[in-house]
């Protein structure tokens, strides 16, 4: 592979936004220069672009088994999808499957990325049974270049519910393994009393999806994480913050100079519980848990996402088909398969809600969307970042880029969108991984396969994150 | 000019740490690659070290008059001592006289710095006497490159003291002339009661500087400045904050979404009250406004700096000699100087109380001192970054240099250095101004004169800042 | 004067409510108990009534001149209103003259009230010029039984202005001589350039009174005042708390645990911005400062009734008439007379909104609208309770009592009144003031000049007031 | 039993503080009077003593089951020893037994306290097993006057630990029942694996109960269990609140607006970790849960008392003896019986360390021990207060009695007390039981069998609490 040169685009990282051209040789960014000489190289001309750091997105369910059913996007749509939103690395969550290990886990979600995946990708592995041998395996994890496992507090009833007493020991097991450790913050226990009682009432529409995830289970969940990895000692990352009362207790624990990282996702900016209370069964769409939440809580996530209690941006890309999956809940609404496609729409709803109305910098959009999400998981300088050594993952951004989402013009496999209609202003132009194009107006042109896994290393140094 | 590579280093950016040589060419930087090609270019090995963009100090008192006297270090000593703890650039007050323009006093310091100065400069002004005039005037700052004026809400009964009235039309005049507004917060009404109070008392030792100027009258006024910024829509700069209900008025303001930059000094973290309470006399050496404070403060404000409450840290230097100087006020506190150099130890003092202790991380280091400070002071991307285009203002950072101050080793001008035995680890090995060298191994080399002034613009965009 | 004994209704205290008989001779409570012999006493039948220590209302402002005119109420015609409305004591501001002294004050408004009033009263002495006597007099009035002070941080350009030099004074003054400061915190200065800006635009209608004193004025000088009197070691009591951002400032400082005691009024409840923004000069009739709110502050207001912060609930019963004084502003909001009467709704609206929607208890009814005023301006166990030995001032209070507001049966002495058509449920059936009927079924039946003196003293214990 | 006039003392209520007599009749106060006529009757001189409503002890545990034996006071020595420190009425947790119903724990404690008990008592029923029956049978509580239950969250591993699912419907049930919540607040889940990696690391001094019981686990409970009552929409009680980070979690709930109250108890005051970690096995002694913390929580524990987010003061007296109890966990903190003796010591703790220092009022005294207790646990008025109708339970206070605690002089049955050497100024002089005198000078003359079961009855009104 031969030497690739962008000229005339503005870098925008993290730190900055400064007028630059950048190298690219092997697939890596070999240079950045104020005018590298162009003799014999391609060059691609990004002259009113913005040329940034590949997205990443640690976020994604594809080829995910839940509720007896299979997410709609395998490695292949799913990854192809998230390329068309300037995502040049997904982190997946492998799960350990029941009285399986974590390798096994590691190997399975390895085989199904393998052969289909378009862009780089590394895996969290999600612990759902602690058995003596799993304590035991999970300090092999950091070798295996997996700097992340996840542990649900919410699901009570399914296999991927974990116990106080697990996920304490397992932030004391991590801390010491050097892994990062997720939660799903939700408290399971009250939840499945609501949906019970909720049943048996006969509240069976989508909307009793949020109405019994009220928003204090899930400030309660996110305190309580946070609290035990206090006592472990342990850093801490919360998932998909949906609402203020949860944001406070990451604030909180800021203040009192705990460290706890934190994300948010598209789905909360974009939609709300009205959307979730559409008429019908319409609102099956917008089932994902968290659940959408009432829009008074927006401007303390803006605030967040702008002070950097909440650090990164994931899409929690988890999706399904409406016909025959999200169906599956028609009588019963906690049979409706939890999630929803957002992992194209990802970084265009951030830019064109965020950026665009002021709420935040084109360098705090760089930071939630690459760089902090790759120091934070650990492939940071490798991904993340438009410095010299770095894999040429760029995207060129377009900031007055105007498209409009509908179930046709989307790359993943779902059979609805729940952006249908949804304009946005700013959007990829180009995306590369590794000096490889794989995708470019509206089209993707990455080749199945061409992904690579990316090993990841934590270092819960502190103020390791870029707030910008 | 010729080019220079620095090789063999690790650049640390306030986004990152990652190996990359530096080439420079005229002054500026022209690429930072993977590995640039040496051919027939000065080389300057910079392994085992870090590169740095040059520090900026935007907080010095550079030949000024104060109290009837007039600071110690002139702008050839003052530059040299900065130079020689890193800094490229310093923003000086140039202060409107009494009757005076705010052109004059621009004008006024350009004297004074321009045959003296090592490194590059620019100036504040700081706004003494509100006439119609003057608000006619004040919008022809940023055309002369001055890009932040400075209210004095303390030292009631001089010159610099400004009420209410004046501060809030001030604010309102700087948001439509695109200036940013510092104020150094203290209540001068209570203060001045409390002084007289106490000299009737016969309390007329050093060490009743602080006990005139409590924490709540810092902590008040922070307050007051916040809130009339809030009215006037304009962002706010609130300079030296050195204790934890001040910093707690910036921290609420940020809860609300307002736009609040915050500044602390070395001084805050390498001293306390103790010693202003020292034997004698000796108390004088160490006083400055707001006054050093009692240390259960100091977790707050490295919790301030760490999750970017305090977005800068700068020096404050402003030196007097112990003899003929702080003597003035032997009889009677309120007649010492205020004011302590810390030019120098600046960033010394940063690395060694706060990285090596695990408090911030060396990129959070690059922001507080160097980037933060050009992004919000408008001096990006021509300061601040070593991307390519920016000024050659480059660190060498030794993470291991011993070093012990004593007044004999010190640049400056000063007959004392309240850092007296005070050993760092962590310091500059070389540093470059415009890809020239000031400073090596303990020696000044740059040429008096030869620092530029630099035109800076403000932009108070959301999220300026990077909060590493 | 004989007995009397009310038997049948249910005493209502701050602490609690229970069934019992009371019994008043010579003026004073004699006797509580369970069942107490009616042979040969007067009876008031009290039976589904509830028995209530007569309202105290400290903050009036009875025959004051404001602006260039009077109040419409003079003490006859304002404590008619007043006792019509439940009080039996109102604490009113004797305003220091120009030139004048506090004792001058004192006997102005004793000559005002001595043969006018209808029910007792005590002075606070509001000090507009702090001179060196003034200093000398201000520990001779708590001999005169005047246990509070008043300063305007407001008004700037009026006599009433104070600044903080004076305001910080006489906190370390009034701390001394077993006085409590009183404040009206709004930042004058920021006010005064507001106005002027906004009359040089052509913004002379009503609702520019609230616009140029918005919420973050009155916050900042609650916190200002607050942290001054921390300085100076001094208990506070901020008056007419109308927003949230100024009860935050208080909830902080009660964090820290500091002695604030603050004030609000029915009108924040009852009225709001959109009042001043009626059509034409109607909004003249909602001219008061701090000025009308956004609702959506009244949540936290009525959290902090409930919680503590704050403690008492007054009527700032300030009356002018819309003909001929009123409309002095008709060009010019500035000209507008500050206030609006509410001495006679103060309680109804209380009952209303707050006990009869769940807000409050009808125990914190009696503690904010009596027992903590007594408690904290010093006239307890004389008055604010139904204890053996206190004033037999009673009221009489029907929790179903229907009313309508309409200037007719108004009884103060103003040409309209705000609360025009606005509906009570709650009022008092008959009032008392030293066993003597002052009120009953609408008709006021005191004798004017029957009201006496109050001497008050203060004591700044800590966890005075009865936070019911 | 005839009539009985206290004479000559000052009343003292949550209120506020008079001169007045009180005159008993039948068992009940049937007056209070400025001057009540003693023809005829016993007279009881008060002269020099405070007069207060008898105060409430709701936190007890008297002949209770734990780590396999009893506490060492039954009924009649606990009732005495609670007597003899002005306690006329207690509330004991009443244990559902495994497999037991609510009614055979009413039951059980009945049959131990009905001929043994000096003082009046109530039960709460400490739910343990929410079977299906229980559900159904808890409604019936409240006609048997029990108002309140108690869950623990902490003990895992024991028949009293209980997970959320039982905590959450508790609260559901509860609120419908009309019955209070009670929750003892410890994360069970992480205390369980703290002690099991103590032992497993040989660490069983009894300093490892604090060690494996941090304060972040309490403060996680109390989050947790709030934020469930907010979901159930259920008022809560926290008991033993020991440090400010649990304290925390309840400001915060105030400040949301959510109804919970809250109980801190004398040996967070009287004591500290320090104790705990008392050399040899002395540190036993003081093992209660939660453990004894640093002093440091102790100014945000007054702040609590003082504003009111704790509104009572309860003993937690659960006393074991030190040779043959205590000693059972010689060899491993965990088996040493949980508790400690307090009841004696409650009020002179409280008078001694609070009122004597100025940190509350003598009336936030009897709020806290007597008024509080009364109105949220459902007695008032006829406990907790002296209004006419009230049972004449009656302290008569001397505040400067002057008292040091050995176990000689305890009126308890354990081997030892805590306080060993602790000197106290303020006590009872002489305690009255529904006008039966049970103590006096020293001595408890109280007959064993006198005391009466006080039926209870909840009501969530908010305000409901006298906060002095």
């Amino acid at each position: 592979m031969g030497e690739l040169l962008f000229t005339g685009g503005t870098v925008v990282t993290a730190e900055g936004s400064y007028r630059a051209d950048v190298l690219v040789e092997n697939g890596s960014i070999s240079a950045v220069g104020a005018s590298i000489g162009s003799d014999g190289i391609e060059t691609v001309d990004a002259s009113g672009l913005m040329i940034m750091p590949g997205f990443i997105d640690a976020h994604t369910h594809m080829d995910m088994p839940f509720g007896g059913t299979m997410t709609a996007d395998d490695w292949a749509t799913g990854t192809e999808a998230a390329a068309a939103g300037g995502t040049t690395t997904i982190i997946d969550f492998a799960l350990q499957e029941e009285g399986g290990t974590l390798a096994g886990a590691f190997d399975a979600w390895t085989e199904k990325a393998r052969d289909r995946a378009v862009i780089d990708y590394g895996f969290h592995v999600a612990i759902t049974d602690l058995r003596d041998d799993i304590k035991a395996e999970l300090p092999s994890l950091a070798a295996k270049g997996v700097a992340s496992v996840k542990i649900f507090m919410a699901y009570k009833g399914t296999p991927l519910y974990t116990e106080d007493d697990d996920l304490f020991e397992t932030l004391q097991l991590s801390k010491d393994a050097g892994v990062l450790v997720l939660v799903h913050a939700e408290n399971g226990d009250a939840i499945a009393k609501l949906q019970q009682q909720a049943l048996a009432r006969g509240d069976t529409a989508p909307k009793f999806h949020a109405l019994t995830r009220p928003e204090a289970v899930e400030a309660e969940a996110t305190n309580r994480a946070i609290r035990l990895a206090e006592v472990a000692g342990a850093p801490i990352l919360v998932v998909h913050v949906s609402c203020a009362p949860a944001l406070e207790a990451i604030h909180l624990a800021h203040e009192r100079g705990q460290t706890v990282y934190a994300e948010t996702c598209p789905q909360y900016f974009a939609f709300e519980y009205e959307d979730l209370a559409r008429e019908g069964f319409e609102g099956a769409k917008y089932v994902c848990s968290p659940p959408l939440r009432d829009p008074s809580n927006r401007p303390a996530l803006w605030n967040g996402l702008k002070t950097g209690d909440l650090q990164i941006f994931g899409s929690d890309h988890c999706a399904f088909n409406y016909e025959g999956q999200k169906e599956l809940g028609k009588d019963d609404f906690t049979l409706i398969p939890n999630g929803i496609p957002g992992a194209e729409e990802r970084a265009m709803t951030l830019w064109t809600l965020g950026v665009r109305e002021g709420k935040l910098s084109e360098n705090q959009f760089v930071a939630a969307l690459s760089t902090n999400q790759a120091r934070i998981y650990g492939a940071y300088p490798r991904k993340g970042t438009l410095a010299p050594g770095a894999d040429a993952d760029i995207v060129l951004w377009d900031p007055e880029l105007s498209t409009t989402a509908t179930v046709d013009n989307r790359h993943g496999n779902v059979d609805y969108t729940p952006y249908e209609g949804r304009s946005f202003t700013g959007g990829p132009a180009a995306v590369y991984v590794r000096g490889n194009l794989v995708y470019k107006d509206g089209e993707v042109v990455g080749e199945r396969g061409s992904g690579r896994f990316v090993e990841r290393k934590f270092t819960a140094t502190k103020g390791l994150e870029v707030r910008v």
